[in-house]
Protein backbone atom coordinates (compact mmCIF):
# COMPACT_ATOMS: atom_id res chain seq x y z
CA UNK A 1 0.00 0.00 0.00
CA UNK A 2 1.66 2.86 -1.11
CA UNK A 3 -0.85 5.73 0.86
CA UNK A 4 -0.51 7.07 4.35
CA UNK A 5 -2.78 5.98 6.89
CA UNK A 6 -3.21 8.70 10.00
CA UNK A 7 -5.78 8.16 12.67
CA UNK A 8 -6.97 11.29 15.04
CA UNK A 9 -8.10 9.89 18.68
CA UNK A 10 -8.91 11.34 21.51
CA UNK A 11 -12.30 11.80 24.13
CA UNK A 12 -14.98 13.43 23.00
CA UNK A 13 -14.79 17.04 23.40
CA UNK A 14 -11.36 16.99 22.87
CA UNK A 15 -12.10 19.04 19.61
CA UNK A 16 -10.56 16.84 17.10
CA UNK A 17 -13.47 16.30 14.58
CA UNK A 18 -13.40 20.14 13.88
CA UNK A 19 -9.31 19.97 13.73
CA UNK A 20 -9.79 17.25 11.05
CA UNK A 21 -11.85 19.19 8.64
CA UNK A 22 -9.49 22.76 9.09
CA UNK A 23 -6.42 20.07 8.37
CA UNK A 24 -8.15 18.03 5.47
CA UNK A 25 -8.92 21.95 4.24
CA UNK A 26 -4.93 23.18 4.63
CA UNK A 27 -3.78 20.17 3.03
CA UNK A 28 -6.01 19.95 -0.10
CA UNK A 29 -5.35 23.76 -0.64
CA UNK A 30 -1.47 22.38 -0.70
CA UNK A 31 -2.77 20.19 -3.74
CA UNK A 32 -2.68 16.93 -1.33
CA UNK A 33 -5.85 14.40 -2.25
CA UNK A 34 -6.82 13.48 1.22
CA UNK A 35 -9.53 11.72 1.96
CA UNK A 36 -11.42 12.40 5.48
CA UNK A 37 -13.56 9.28 6.89
CA UNK A 38 -14.64 7.81 10.39
CA UNK A 39 -16.33 4.41 10.98
CA UNK A 40 -18.82 2.88 10.17
CA UNK A 41 -17.99 5.93 6.60
CA UNK A 42 -20.98 5.58 4.76
CA UNK A 43 -20.54 1.56 4.31
CA UNK A 44 -23.57 -0.22 4.07
CA UNK A 45 -22.50 -3.09 6.13
CA UNK A 46 -21.30 -0.99 8.88
CA UNK A 47 -23.42 1.19 9.08
CA UNK A 48 -26.20 -1.83 9.36
CA UNK A 49 -23.81 -2.82 12.61
CA UNK A 50 -23.15 0.47 13.87
CA UNK A 51 -27.45 0.72 14.12
CA UNK A 52 -27.07 -2.12 16.55
CA UNK A 53 -25.24 -0.50 18.50
CA UNK A 54 -26.40 3.12 18.67
CA UNK A 55 -30.17 1.29 18.93
CA UNK A 56 -30.77 3.25 22.02
CA UNK A 57 -33.47 0.56 23.16
CA UNK A 58 -30.78 -1.72 23.07
CA UNK A 59 -30.01 -1.99 26.88
CA UNK A 60 -29.64 -5.44 27.41
CA UNK A 61 -25.98 -5.20 25.30
CA UNK A 62 -23.41 -6.62 26.62
CA UNK A 63 -19.95 -4.93 26.81
CA UNK A 64 -18.53 -7.41 24.58
CA UNK A 65 -20.90 -8.28 22.21
CA UNK A 66 -20.66 -4.50 21.60
CA UNK A 67 -16.33 -4.87 21.49
CA UNK A 68 -17.17 -7.57 18.89
CA UNK A 69 -19.72 -5.74 16.79
CA UNK A 70 -17.00 -2.24 16.76
CA UNK A 71 -14.44 -4.31 15.21
CA UNK A 72 -17.12 -6.10 12.84
CA UNK A 73 -18.17 -2.51 11.57
CA UNK A 74 -14.13 -1.35 11.77
CA UNK A 75 -13.82 -4.61 9.13
CA UNK A 76 -15.87 -3.75 6.76
CA UNK A 77 -15.27 -0.01 6.40
CA UNK A 78 -11.36 -0.99 6.38
CA UNK A 79 -11.61 -3.17 3.61
CA UNK A 80 -14.44 -1.29 1.83
CA UNK A 81 -12.87 2.49 1.99
CA UNK A 82 -10.04 2.86 3.77
CA UNK A 83 -7.70 -0.10 1.71
CA UNK A 84 -8.60 0.56 -1.42
CA UNK A 85 -7.77 4.24 -0.91
CA UNK A 86 -4.44 3.70 0.31
CA UNK A 87 -3.68 1.44 -2.39
CA UNK A 88 -4.45 4.42 -4.71
CA UNK A 89 -1.83 6.54 -3.30
CA UNK A 90 -4.25 8.51 -1.15
CA UNK A 91 -3.85 10.07 2.75
CA UNK A 92 -6.59 8.99 4.66
CA UNK A 93 -7.24 10.63 7.76
CA UNK A 94 -9.69 8.34 9.84
CA UNK A 95 -11.59 9.85 12.97
CA UNK A 96 -11.23 7.08 15.49
CA UNK A 97 -9.86 3.90 14.91
CA UNK A 98 -8.36 1.26 16.80
CA UNK A 99 -7.10 3.45 19.51
CA UNK A 100 -10.69 4.30 20.36
CA UNK A 101 -12.07 0.49 21.43
CA UNK A 102 -8.28 0.26 23.38
CA UNK A 103 -9.11 3.13 25.58
CA UNK A 104 -12.65 2.91 26.07
CA UNK A 105 -13.86 -0.67 26.12
CA UNK A 106 -10.22 -2.43 26.78
CA UNK A 107 -9.78 0.59 29.55
CA UNK A 108 -12.58 2.24 30.51
CA UNK A 109 -15.56 -0.47 30.74
CA UNK A 110 -12.82 -2.52 32.15
CA UNK A 111 -12.60 -5.58 29.47
CA UNK A 112 -9.05 -5.46 29.34
CA UNK A 113 -6.81 -3.57 26.28
CA UNK A 114 -4.99 -6.73 25.20
CA UNK A 115 -7.92 -9.12 24.70
CA UNK A 116 -9.29 -5.88 22.82
CA UNK A 117 -6.34 -5.40 20.74
CA UNK A 118 -6.49 -9.45 19.67
CA UNK A 119 -10.20 -9.08 18.21
CA UNK A 120 -9.00 -5.91 16.41
CA UNK A 121 -5.96 -7.67 15.04
CA UNK A 122 -7.91 -9.86 13.68
CA UNK A 123 -10.20 -7.41 12.05
CA UNK A 124 -7.75 -4.96 10.92
CA UNK A 125 -4.49 -7.63 10.15
CA UNK A 126 -1.77 -5.38 9.27
CA UNK A 127 -3.39 -2.27 8.50
CA UNK A 128 -2.61 0.09 11.50
CA UNK A 129 -2.12 3.48 10.57
CA UNK A 130 1.60 4.72 10.63
CA UNK A 131 0.85 7.41 12.45
CA UNK A 132 -2.01 8.75 15.42
CA UNK A 133 -2.63 12.43 16.48
CA UNK A 134 -3.98 12.17 20.40
CA UNK A 135 -5.61 14.91 21.41
CA UNK A 136 -4.95 15.18 25.10
CA UNK A 137 -7.69 16.99 27.57
CA UNK A 138 -7.97 16.97 30.87
CA UNK A 139 -11.57 14.90 31.32
CA UNK A 140 -13.45 18.29 33.11
CA UNK A 141 -12.47 20.69 30.03
CA UNK A 142 -13.54 18.56 27.88
CA UNK A 143 -16.72 17.35 29.55
CA UNK A 144 -17.38 21.36 30.09
CA UNK A 145 -16.53 22.22 26.12
CA UNK A 146 -19.38 19.07 25.99
CA UNK A 147 -21.99 20.76 27.77
CA UNK A 148 -21.90 24.28 26.51
CA UNK A 149 -20.77 24.11 22.74
CA UNK A 150 -23.20 21.49 21.64
CA UNK A 151 -25.92 20.26 23.45
CA UNK A 152 -28.03 19.03 20.62
CA UNK A 153 -25.35 16.70 19.33
CA UNK A 154 -25.10 14.61 22.38
CA UNK A 155 -24.43 11.14 22.62
CA UNK A 156 -24.63 8.16 24.52
CA UNK A 157 -20.77 8.14 25.99
CA UNK A 158 -21.32 11.84 26.45
CA UNK A 159 -23.26 10.81 29.36
CA UNK A 160 -21.00 8.75 31.29
CA UNK A 161 -19.80 10.05 34.53
CA UNK A 162 -16.81 11.83 34.96
CA UNK A 163 -14.82 8.64 35.99
CA UNK A 164 -15.29 7.26 33.15
CA UNK A 165 -14.20 9.91 31.30
CA UNK A 166 -10.65 9.88 33.46
CA UNK A 167 -10.43 6.20 32.69
CA UNK A 168 -10.89 6.56 28.89
CA UNK A 169 -7.72 8.95 29.40
CA UNK A 170 -5.90 6.77 31.19
CA UNK A 171 -6.18 4.42 28.59
CA UNK A 172 -5.42 6.72 25.65
CA UNK A 173 -1.82 7.79 27.92
CA UNK A 174 -0.82 3.67 28.75
CA UNK A 175 -1.48 3.63 24.91
CA UNK A 176 0.61 7.10 24.24
CA UNK A 177 3.89 5.12 26.55
CA UNK A 178 3.24 1.97 24.81
CA UNK A 179 3.29 3.12 21.25
CA UNK A 180 5.60 6.30 21.27
CA UNK A 181 6.56 6.23 17.49
CA UNK A 182 2.96 5.42 15.97
CA UNK A 183 1.47 8.17 18.53
CA UNK A 184 2.23 11.72 19.01
CA UNK A 185 0.07 13.72 22.05
CA UNK A 186 -0.93 17.30 21.09
CA UNK A 187 -2.46 19.29 23.74
CA UNK A 188 -5.97 19.99 23.09
CA UNK A 189 -6.36 22.13 26.20
CA UNK A 190 -4.90 25.20 23.98
CA UNK A 191 -7.10 26.94 21.26
CA UNK A 192 -8.34 25.59 18.13
CA UNK A 193 -6.33 27.64 15.69
CA UNK A 194 -3.09 26.95 18.39
CA UNK A 195 -4.29 23.13 18.14
CA UNK A 196 -5.02 23.03 14.40
CA UNK A 197 -1.15 24.55 13.68
CA UNK A 198 0.06 21.88 15.82
CA UNK A 199 -1.77 18.79 14.19
CA UNK A 200 -1.07 20.48 10.97
CA UNK A 201 2.63 20.16 11.57
CA UNK A 202 2.68 16.96 13.14
CA UNK A 203 1.14 15.54 9.37
CA UNK A 204 3.68 17.28 7.37
CA UNK A 205 6.46 15.58 9.29
CA UNK A 206 4.81 12.97 9.21
CA UNK A 207 4.33 13.25 4.97
CA UNK A 208 7.88 14.10 4.42
CA UNK B 1 -22.67 -23.48 37.10
CA UNK B 2 -24.01 -26.21 38.10
CA UNK B 3 -26.60 -27.21 35.03
CA UNK B 4 -24.85 -29.57 31.87
CA UNK B 5 -23.83 -27.55 28.49
CA UNK B 6 -23.89 -29.99 25.52
CA UNK B 7 -23.70 -28.93 21.90
CA UNK B 8 -25.05 -30.57 18.82
CA UNK B 9 -22.36 -30.66 15.47
CA UNK B 10 -21.82 -31.49 12.13
CA UNK B 11 -22.95 -30.67 8.29
CA UNK B 12 -26.05 -29.23 7.33
CA UNK B 13 -27.76 -32.83 5.84
CA UNK B 14 -26.60 -34.74 8.56
CA UNK B 15 -29.94 -34.82 10.30
CA UNK B 16 -28.99 -33.34 13.71
CA UNK B 17 -31.28 -31.15 13.96
CA UNK B 18 -34.25 -33.59 13.63
CA UNK B 19 -32.25 -35.51 16.48
CA UNK B 20 -31.94 -33.12 18.91
CA UNK B 21 -35.91 -32.94 19.24
CA UNK B 22 -36.47 -36.32 19.19
CA UNK B 23 -33.57 -36.81 22.33
CA UNK B 24 -34.96 -33.48 23.98
CA UNK B 25 -38.88 -35.76 23.88
CA UNK B 26 -36.90 -38.70 25.05
CA UNK B 27 -35.12 -36.87 28.12
CA UNK B 28 -38.12 -34.61 29.14
CA UNK B 29 -40.45 -38.36 29.40
CA UNK B 30 -37.92 -38.98 31.87
CA UNK B 31 -38.27 -36.19 33.73
CA UNK B 32 -34.85 -34.43 33.44
CA UNK B 33 -35.54 -30.42 32.26
CA UNK B 34 -33.91 -29.73 28.71
CA UNK B 35 -33.64 -26.65 27.32
CA UNK B 36 -32.84 -26.64 23.63
CA UNK B 37 -31.70 -24.30 21.84
CA UNK B 38 -30.10 -22.52 18.88
CA UNK B 39 -28.31 -19.64 18.09
CA UNK B 40 -29.67 -16.75 17.95
CA UNK B 41 -32.24 -17.95 20.21
CA UNK B 42 -34.91 -15.47 19.89
CA UNK B 43 -32.45 -12.91 21.65
CA UNK B 44 -33.28 -9.41 20.28
CA UNK B 45 -29.71 -8.19 19.97
CA UNK B 46 -28.75 -11.50 18.33
CA UNK B 47 -31.97 -11.46 15.96
CA UNK B 48 -30.86 -8.38 14.73
CA UNK B 49 -27.20 -9.20 13.90
CA UNK B 50 -28.01 -12.44 12.30
CA UNK B 51 -30.22 -10.40 9.89
CA UNK B 52 -27.01 -8.92 8.84
CA UNK B 53 -25.36 -11.95 8.16
CA UNK B 54 -28.10 -13.35 6.43
CA UNK B 55 -29.22 -10.44 4.61
CA UNK B 56 -29.01 -11.89 0.62
CA UNK B 57 -28.10 -8.35 -0.83
CA UNK B 58 -25.16 -8.24 1.62
CA UNK B 59 -23.01 -10.27 -1.27
CA UNK B 60 -20.26 -7.08 -0.13
CA UNK B 61 -19.52 -8.91 3.47
CA UNK B 62 -15.77 -9.59 4.13
CA UNK B 63 -15.16 -13.28 5.89
CA UNK B 64 -13.65 -11.57 9.26
CA UNK B 65 -16.43 -9.03 9.26
CA UNK B 66 -19.21 -12.11 9.22
CA UNK B 67 -16.66 -14.17 11.49
CA UNK B 68 -16.88 -11.51 13.54
CA UNK B 69 -20.73 -10.84 13.55
CA UNK B 70 -21.38 -14.52 14.26
CA UNK B 71 -19.08 -14.39 17.67
CA UNK B 72 -20.72 -11.18 18.47
CA UNK B 73 -24.25 -12.97 17.86
CA UNK B 74 -23.00 -16.05 19.92
CA UNK B 75 -21.66 -13.57 23.06
CA UNK B 76 -25.42 -12.44 23.25
CA UNK B 77 -27.23 -15.38 23.13
CA UNK B 78 -25.02 -16.97 26.03
CA UNK B 79 -25.08 -14.41 28.33
CA UNK B 80 -28.86 -14.07 27.97
CA UNK B 81 -30.01 -16.99 27.53
CA UNK B 82 -27.41 -20.39 27.99
CA UNK B 83 -25.60 -19.17 30.87
CA UNK B 84 -28.47 -18.35 33.07
CA UNK B 85 -30.27 -22.13 32.17
CA UNK B 86 -26.90 -23.53 33.21
CA UNK B 87 -27.06 -21.48 36.96
CA UNK B 88 -30.82 -22.88 37.55
CA UNK B 89 -28.85 -26.50 36.94
CA UNK B 90 -30.91 -27.29 33.25
CA UNK B 91 -29.28 -29.26 30.78
CA UNK B 92 -28.97 -26.95 27.85
CA UNK B 93 -28.40 -28.47 24.48
CA UNK B 94 -27.48 -25.83 21.88
CA UNK B 95 -27.33 -26.74 18.38
CA UNK B 96 -24.49 -25.38 16.77
CA UNK B 97 -21.69 -23.55 18.35
CA UNK B 98 -18.16 -22.41 18.47
CA UNK B 99 -17.09 -25.76 16.63
CA UNK B 100 -19.54 -24.44 13.53
CA UNK B 101 -17.40 -21.56 13.28
CA UNK B 102 -14.06 -23.15 13.95
CA UNK B 103 -15.07 -25.63 10.82
CA UNK B 104 -16.59 -23.19 8.74
CA UNK B 105 -14.67 -20.17 9.02
CA UNK B 106 -11.96 -21.21 10.37
CA UNK B 107 -10.92 -24.57 7.94
CA UNK B 108 -13.40 -24.20 5.26
CA UNK B 109 -13.55 -20.07 4.71
CA UNK B 110 -9.92 -20.76 4.59
CA UNK B 111 -9.63 -17.72 8.06
CA UNK B 112 -7.80 -20.67 10.01
CA UNK B 113 -9.11 -22.17 13.16
CA UNK B 114 -6.59 -20.47 15.82
CA UNK B 115 -7.88 -16.88 15.10
CA UNK B 116 -11.55 -18.17 14.99
CA UNK B 117 -11.02 -19.29 18.12
CA UNK B 118 -9.15 -16.53 19.93
CA UNK B 119 -12.15 -14.13 18.83
CA UNK B 120 -14.71 -16.74 19.77
CA UNK B 121 -13.05 -17.12 22.91
CA UNK B 122 -13.38 -13.55 23.73
CA UNK B 123 -17.05 -14.29 22.71
CA UNK B 124 -17.18 -17.52 25.47
CA UNK B 125 -14.95 -16.92 27.75
CA UNK B 126 -14.89 -19.62 29.76
CA UNK B 127 -18.29 -20.71 29.27
CA UNK B 128 -17.14 -24.14 26.40
CA UNK B 129 -19.27 -27.11 26.44
CA UNK B 130 -18.98 -30.32 28.86
CA UNK B 131 -19.47 -32.26 26.02
CA UNK B 132 -20.29 -32.23 22.32
CA UNK B 133 -21.77 -34.84 19.64
CA UNK B 134 -20.59 -34.59 16.53
CA UNK B 135 -22.65 -35.92 13.10
CA UNK B 136 -20.25 -37.11 10.92
CA UNK B 137 -21.23 -37.98 7.37
CA UNK B 138 -20.11 -38.38 3.80
CA UNK B 139 -20.44 -34.92 2.32
CA UNK B 140 -22.13 -36.33 -0.74
CA UNK B 141 -24.62 -38.26 1.08
CA UNK B 142 -25.32 -34.70 3.45
CA UNK B 143 -25.70 -33.01 0.00
CA UNK B 144 -28.33 -35.41 -1.40
CA UNK B 145 -30.00 -35.96 1.68
CA UNK B 146 -30.25 -31.98 1.65
CA UNK B 147 -31.29 -31.42 -2.27
CA UNK B 148 -33.82 -34.59 -1.80
CA UNK B 149 -35.26 -33.56 1.17
CA UNK B 150 -35.61 -30.02 2.28
CA UNK B 151 -35.97 -27.70 -1.12
CA UNK B 152 -38.05 -25.13 0.75
CA UNK B 153 -35.66 -24.57 3.46
CA UNK B 154 -32.00 -24.34 1.78
CA UNK B 155 -29.62 -21.77 3.11
CA UNK B 156 -26.91 -20.22 1.85
CA UNK B 157 -24.33 -22.76 3.04
CA UNK B 158 -26.24 -25.39 1.86
CA UNK B 159 -25.64 -23.56 -1.76
CA UNK B 160 -21.65 -23.82 -1.49
CA UNK B 161 -19.98 -26.16 -3.67
CA UNK B 162 -18.76 -30.23 -2.96
CA UNK B 163 -15.40 -28.78 -1.97
CA UNK B 164 -16.61 -26.38 0.05
CA UNK B 165 -18.59 -29.65 2.42
CA UNK B 166 -15.27 -31.63 2.28
CA UNK B 167 -13.11 -28.55 3.83
CA UNK B 168 -16.11 -28.45 6.62
CA UNK B 169 -15.82 -32.20 7.62
CA UNK B 170 -12.15 -32.08 7.46
CA UNK B 171 -12.62 -29.06 9.94
CA UNK B 172 -14.72 -30.73 11.81
CA UNK B 173 -12.34 -34.22 12.07
CA UNK B 174 -9.71 -31.87 12.92
CA UNK B 175 -11.43 -30.94 16.19
CA UNK B 176 -12.22 -33.95 17.05
CA UNK B 177 -8.98 -35.22 17.15
CA UNK B 178 -7.80 -32.01 19.06
CA UNK B 179 -10.62 -32.21 21.63
CA UNK B 180 -10.91 -36.11 22.17
CA UNK B 181 -12.07 -35.57 25.72
CA UNK B 182 -15.09 -33.24 24.70
CA UNK B 183 -16.01 -34.33 21.15
CA UNK B 184 -18.02 -37.67 20.57
CA UNK B 185 -18.82 -38.90 16.90
CA UNK B 186 -21.78 -40.40 15.84
CA UNK B 187 -22.08 -41.93 12.52
CA UNK B 188 -24.94 -39.96 10.71
CA UNK B 189 -24.58 -42.26 7.70
CA UNK B 190 -26.88 -44.83 9.70
CA UNK B 191 -30.77 -44.54 9.78
CA UNK B 192 -32.33 -41.84 11.77
CA UNK B 193 -33.83 -44.36 14.53
CA UNK B 194 -30.13 -45.76 14.66
CA UNK B 195 -28.59 -41.92 15.33
CA UNK B 196 -30.89 -41.06 17.74
CA UNK B 197 -30.30 -43.85 19.56
CA UNK B 198 -26.56 -43.32 20.06
CA UNK B 199 -27.00 -39.87 20.58
CA UNK B 200 -29.36 -40.66 23.63
CA UNK B 201 -26.89 -43.52 24.98
CA UNK B 202 -23.82 -40.66 24.82
CA UNK B 203 -26.34 -37.76 26.45
CA UNK B 204 -27.49 -40.62 29.26
CA UNK B 205 -23.08 -41.26 29.71
CA UNK B 206 -22.34 -37.62 29.97
CA UNK B 207 -25.62 -36.77 32.72
CA UNK B 208 -23.93 -39.70 34.84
Amino acid sequence: MSGTFITFEGPEGAGKTTIIHMVQQKLIQEGYTIVLTREPGGIRIAEQIREIILNPSNTEMDARTEALLYAAARRQHLVEKVIPELNKGNIVLCDRFIDSSLAYQGNARGIGVEDIFAINQFAIEQTMPQATLYFDIEPEVGLERINNGRKDEINRLDLESLDFHYKVRDGYLSLLSEFPERIRRIDANQSVEKVCEEAYKQIKLILK
